[in-house]
């Protein structure tokens, strides 16, 4: 069993001691350079990663060539691409590591074995994906009230996880900002 | 029992007769005449709605006194204000049924209660939240990539349902874009 994702999961949940032996059962301990990607376009998506140590992103290439960043895997979070793991088709995009990186790596079967039999872990899950949901309404909220350096400084204020964790510009990647905007940041750096 | 919720429920988990039980062993048939309100900002939102008919929409209106609308609820969906929900703060949002509607009031009392102990109704929404957030990601993406007209186009393409429940300005209002564009769009229909 791993302490840092008990104490993770028990911030949320009940798990009886059954729930984590049967959760930890099948589990892989995976060290991550930076820049090495855990999933690259085109490949099928089997696994979700709690972040240990580090920071990862998810992010596609656009049709103009520029990365856009979907969501970022900071420690005591879940990093995986929802798109391909659950409609079983080729992933679109990428998850990177930013820096060097400690993760668990769990395979969705073994997940999904779990979820359906233990009502704390799956109960673990559906209270982090309502607190996704939330975010992603309140960043919606956020970009149409905000300019774009107003809203860029607002997150920044609001995710202090985010700031140490992650460079600038790619916080401005993840709001949506134009690569010219990324750049004008950049360069007050 | 509710046949078309069961109905729902059995398309993404596997409920037990006990978990199906339980689950309706509270809940309120409510029939919801058009422009009535679910929820009022500044109310504390308690409950989740399961629509059975018609159209709702959760909406915000904004510092220029602008609706942005968040969501729709639309037949076999759920509506309700998440953050209020979960994070038990007065809601700044609002739930109204864009036409006259028929919904299942579930408390969000209730509803932990039976997640707490059926892997499978739990399972249910997580599926849910999941192909929510993945719902999400893809505006996202497409509202980077697509010109105003595009994305509007576009969504309408890949949701039929939604065009056939909402009035198309209400669809504008959702995927972000401003009044002015909006009138553009109820100036061609």
């Amino acid at each position: 069993m791993n302490p840092q994702l008990t104490e993770h999961i028990k911030q949320f949940a009940s798990p009886t001691e059954e729930d984590l032996a049967l959760l930890f059962e099948e589990v892989e301990y995976k060290a991550v350079g930076p820049k090495e990607f855990l999933l690259k376009e085109g490949q099928f998506c089997k696994f979700q990663y709690f972040v240990l140590k580090g920071c990862l992103r998810l992010y596609q290439i656009n049709d103009r060539g520029n990365e856009q960043i979907f969501n970022f895997g900071i420690p005591n979070w879940w990093i995986t691409d929802l798109d391909s793991l659950i409609n079983h088709t080729p992933a679109k995009k990428y998850i990177q590591a930013t820096k060097k990186c400690e993760v668990l790596k769990f395979s969705r079967v073994h997940l999904e074995k779990v979820m359906a039999v233990s009502p704390a872990i799956c109960n673990y899950f559906r209270i982090l994906l309502e607190k996704v949901k939330v975010a992603d309404q309140r960043k919606m909220e956020y970009s149409l009230k905000f300019s774009g350096e107003e809203l860029y400084h607002h997150f920044c204020s609001k995710n202090p996880a985010f700031v140490q964790e992650v460079p600038q510009y790619m916080i401005a990647s993840y709001l949506g900002f134009t690569p010219e905007f990324i750049s004008k940041i950049r360069g007050k750096k």
